[in-house]
């Protein structure tokens, strides 16, 4: 029987499975239970960090340094320092301070668990893992590689990455912007830690530039069409599936407002057909997963 | 006519002038300004990294890098990242969720000037712009050196530093802590980010492991009796010295109501003799503005 069209199919379902739940040892071994005073905030990383999703993000990172043959321990570093950077997003998101949100995964958000207090501090800590474990020695025995993924993490998620783009989010609220305005946003606020993500095993495996090149291309437009049917999905979905509110965007300037439902699905289309073609270069064995995690994206239902 | 008990000598507050004018022409020139749409995450985040203060982490990373010889350049880039960290986390703190705080440095905090949303995100901005300058090679050209002081500044303002200091902080509002928990609340909270200050320096002029644990006893000491005269001004002082509202920490946990005024004078006595007598390995000429520093400490007003 075929796969349902808007699921993954079964070798990249089994694929994310197995490196969620690798990853998610690593998170774990990465923040040890204590019984320190302030277990608490341990307590509250492990929350933020371990509490379900996709794990994208850290499967972007295994199958690029797949592609150049890196060693799965150090990229599973780096895959955590990226669901770390990605967790502290969220956490601090879902505060009052931001969207409000009391539902996350379909649990209770980071501060409706815990306290807002402890909320922005968990976040604060896991964004400053993140760096930590880039900088350890374990992660590459090269400091050059190690100050690169740094200074590229640290690129794509401040003032002019992920932050940045939050902060264009917040000001969408209150104004209209055209498609090249929610197209920058989106890139910043979603599109350049995916970059990341794909880039990370060019960087731990040296790559070349043109190879690291291709598959910066491939993340760029695979985090638009992420984006364009992430705006789908919120007014499309009901709760239920998403285990987060819905049609949160109802104000918020996104692809779906400035393009229309037919309109944005068509992009997302040509997006995950332009990211595809971007892998050319590479030995088809090294990326078949890449593409069905392409295609994937454009037919998930959460 | 002899300078007042309680004032920096004029040497040291000239070098303490001169280096607040350096430091904050680096900040400056680290936070452009920008005409782009989210210009206001910008603006937010120079009002609170150059809002006033005296910079005296900066200072301790000039001085540190004085004692081994470093280009003042490249340890400025330091000093503005330790301070765009400090500057975060008193953005962070001052915030609803956490101390509510309306005022500091004498003007509306960050987020009674803008709002919560965008003090939470500048601060999230700063802590990654720390790092990213860090890992730029203008900052030091060695990528061993570079990686070194990113670890080393993850590692004493994360969940086992100032952030985990923070947590025992907010716990200690609610449960009574014994000295020795105070001591390392206190250590985490400010005095793993003065010791990276003090040894940044060393850091940067790959010192021998002598004087840089020499320089790191000196940043120990000096932070714990900053946090012991910081407790005693809290009680001592008014709000229009202070520029921030005074007992604050009426019901925490601090030095002063575990072991009284007198007891914790004397002890801020002991700490800042014991801190300058781990100079004495150094010429006399390159410590004197740290020795000056932390006599500083115990004497000032603010």
């Amino acid at each position: 029987m075929a796969p349902s069209p808007r699921e993954a199919s079964p070798k990249l379902s089994q694929a994310m499975d197995d490196c969620r739940d690798r990853v998610n040892k690593t998170i774990s071994s990465l923040l040890p239970p204590t019984d320190l005073v302030e277990a608490k905030l341990f307590d509250a990383m492990r929350y933020a960090a371990l509490g379900g999703g996709k794990r994208l993000r850290p499967f972007m990172v295994m199958e690029g340094a797949r592609v150049f043959g890196v060693d799965a321990g150090r990229a599973r570093r780096v895959a955590a320092a990226a669901e770390f950077v990605h967790c502290y997003s969220l956490a601090h998101d879902d505060l009052p301070a931001m969207d409000n949100s009391d539902l996350r995964r379909g649990k209770p958000s980071l501060h409706k668990q815990y306290d807002d207090a402890t909320a922005l501090l968990a976040g604060d800590a896991l964004l400053t893992l993140a760096f930590e474990v880039l900088a350890d020695p374990e992660t590459h025995e090269d400091p050059r590689v190690r100050v690169e993924l740094i200074a590229s993490l640290a690129g794509a998620v401040g003032m002019h990455g992920m932050v940045g783009g939050q902060m264009l989010d917040l000001i969408g609220e209150k104004q209209e912007f055209d498609v090249g305005t929610i197209s920058r946003m989106q890139r910043m606020k979603t599109g350049k830690l995916i970059a990341f993500c794909c880039e990370a095993g060019a960087i731990l495996g040296k790559a070349n530039p043109a190879h690291r090149q291709s598959l910066r291309n491939y993340a760029h437009d695979l985090g638009l069409a992420f984006q364009v049917t992430d705006d789908l999905l919120d007014v499309e979905s009901n709760v239920h599936e998403l285990g987060k509110p819905v049609n949160q965007d109802g104000k918020k300037s996104t692809f779906v407002s400035a393009m229309g439902r037919e309109q944005a699905r068509t992009r997302a289309q040509m997006l995950v057909d332009q990211s595809i073609s971007h892998l050319r270069v590479f030995d088809e064995g090294r990326v078949d997963l890449l593409k069905d995690l392409a295609r994937y994206v454009l037919e998930r239902r959460v």
